[in-house]
């Protein structure tokens, strides 16, 4: 594993006014246990964890809660899963900034319950008014290249494109639409759905994104832990191979072995 | 970089009568320069370096060849590309024995001049007589799962399928036939080309590759070191991702923040 | 070709107060003459036939324009291509029913130049306008479920999702959006760009689309009388092949040729 | 209807000594009933028919069969399907012509049961044999360019690549295969697995196929005399569409309807 330490470690990421070193975020839905889920965490390398509003219990601060099993140094990302409109997510907004959670936020506004796709209508009109508010809003949004820049010229922190369906292990379904909002945006993009093993989030991390995050394939995964690791790692390569610059694809084969000018040693 | 050291090792992979800790194999074409390619090599981590024989200059051994350029503790696999017959390849797999380079060998036998597609008959005669000789013979191939099976069957060490033509950066263009393969045969599977970056190479890992072996994706990219790092990581992500057990492909969504039982925090 | 004339016609699709019997809607750009645009319309059967308003020379009636080589007894269908806002759009459509083309628009409203990617606030935005106008509005946009269901409340007489982006010939890139609208808006789907080929109208209407639009497929087939016959047939192919119920895709074999039960005559 | 009625009718294509006027060849395995079976060969437009040989009752001519079901004027092709040697196949083609069915045949020598896949080597030289003794064989074979020149080369009448596993309607998985065995060899193509709807059976056509053999796609449709009629118009629609010449397909969008030099008539 020594051979794993080499020089090239990656350049944080800034959103907000906040600074992460992993570029792999993580969710903490659907684990068996608070514990599988802390050694996932810590195993993921993650300083930013996404948290459902919903499911902390603000009322009761004696009562333990899944931000107890949170590494130190995350950050909390409070997120309005389950919101299905701009008016609901912004009071979701509200009761983390009251709460003291911050004012960073992961704002989904859903549009489908079957597919989770956000309301784009919704979504735009949220960001508006959350940015307005002095939040740092990180938008979960349909792979769709004009609705990026609407939503970075509402100011935006972070647009999350979805790659496929949330919980659907797909992965980047049209990777061209990753690399068309990485090429229309300037602020950080984080792919946000549907990654589903390590090679999903390489896929991802190459095509342009600047973050991924992963909750399901992490958390249901016959072995959490290990495949924490491998999406860490995962994401280290997807953006090691993007900055190292890949070979273009081309239709038919090119010879890895020059034979020209050699000696022929065969027939 | 620190968290990259946990304790999830790559179990050793055997082929023949070797055993590789690494499981990225990388061939020697295409590089600019000897200097560049030692440096990815070491990078890449790899412990099995493919060289095509007509490169190397048998007949004058004070010359520098390529084999300098190769790190210490590397096996080399003699290749016998650029072969269009199984009794020119069959010649070729001698003068490597002969040269003292040793009885493993990586036999390539093409039928198509424009896709390097393996001739499925000469490539089957060849293994079967090379392995009479005694070679250990590590096969590329269409990826046919019946094809497989024949050639494990013949004796083959390594079935090595491609995963898309030599070169063209496409990576693994069915999945389940590498799946299907794996299914079928006992011995290490090796996707053998196509690889175009590293999500490609982890894609082959979770499919069931025990290795892959990569040319032209690292000595062609931008920046071949960084590559070969990454490509390093991606087959690490790769093998732990299959290990860690991925949660299946589904068409629509699954909430991955359960909100069931949850105060209504929102309207 | 008798053959071909067997008792089942489509159904005619209704858009708007229209009826129309053909559901192959054409273009009428980049054709090398208006003579060949004419037999191709022809040949289309097409009865809806759609022209950028800019094309149209309204302001001198006696000079031939456009117009005059659209095949009698088709609907003219103008459009609002090119236009890049709400305003601009709404702006077009009045002309159209300024020069007495009708109430029935095609509206597109752009929001990126390079890839004709609609704009979804200014489309939603422009929607309601005219249909609060009295338009039967025939929306071009992204492949978004939750937009599609916007376009149907704001009133659209037809939602026109792309397939792939205009002119590109990539045909429907995600299948599984084309169903998810169709599974969620009651007024006509007609898939609106990206068809490239037969084969594309034909899975665009077993995917569910009611009517297809083609313009660039035919317009710069090297032989556009001969491709509009070709995409007249594959939407009859398309549309019957959905209604006649398609096997369900699985992954592996299934054999077409039971030997249960059977003599086995062979060895 | 009438208008499908143009003068582009299908160019004969001839196999061995014969000539047929459909590119659709249909199966007979699978139908509920031998009454659908005919109706939907009828509405096919079929010429060339195959049959399990096994399924004919060989041995007492009074009994009724699955041949008196078969449409005046078609030609039976008896397939071996269901052998898994040379040897069992070539039994099976010479019961064929003892029973005067003729010598044209059909091809199949399985090499996995679970995927009905192809075995190359018992396929070549089943092919071999059955030429020599003046058979005119109909070769199904994997998607392998290198191997279909080999079938060629061994004297097949017609080579039969699978587009994807028989019976899984996962239609034409890697169209490139099939454009590079087209190249590859002069013998009529023939698609001959894993066709599900109607634009598959369009894809293989446009992609070079000459034609296209269906059987459970049509058996097990829901209406197999709709969908019989489905895939003759698509087939006839792909082989159009091919000879039209398709424009080509390009990431980005390509206006259709050009502004330039047009009255800006807009804001």
């Amino acid at each position: 594993m020594d051979n794993r330490n080499h020089a090239k470690d990656l350049p944080p990421v800034r959103i907000g006014s906040r600074t992460f070193h992993s570029r792999l975020f993580v969710g903490t839905g659907k684990y068996e246990t608070l514990d599988v889920m802390k050694q996932a965490l810590e195993a993921s390398g993650t300083e930013l964890v996404t948290v459902a509003l919903r499911r902390v219990n603000l009322n009761n601060p004696n009562e333990p809660t899944i931000l107890d099993a949170i590494p130190q140094g995350c950050t909390i990302l409070p997120n309005t899963a389950g919101c299905y409109s701009a008016e609901e997510a912004i009071q979701v907004a509200h009761l983390a900034r009251a709460a003291g959670i911050g004012d960073l936020i992961k704002l989904e506004v859903i549009g489908d319950q079957n597919l989770l796709w956000p309301d784009p209508v919704g979504t735009l009109e949220a960001t508006r008014q959350l940015v307005e508010e002095g939040f740092a809003v990180m938008v979960y949004t349909a792979p769709d290249p004009v609705l990026a820049a609407h939503l970075e010229r509402a100011g935006a922190a972070a647009v999350m494109p979805l790659g496929s369906p949330i919980g659907s292990g797909q992965g980047v379904l049209d990777v061209r639409q990753i690399q068309r909002i990485r090429a229309r945006i300037s602020v950080p993009l984080v792919v946000d759905a549907g990654i589903g093993s390590p090679s999903d989030a390489a896929l991802a991390m190459e095509a342009g994104a600047d973050a991924v995050l992963v909750n399901t394939a992490i958390a249901r995964a016959q072995d959490p832990v290990a495949m924490a690791a491998a999406m860490r790692e995962a994401v280290w390569a997807g953006y090691w191979g993007r900055m190292a610059g890949r070979i273009p694809r081309v239709e038919d084969a090119q010879p890895s072995s020059p034979v020209e000018g050699m000696p022929r040693v065969g027939a």
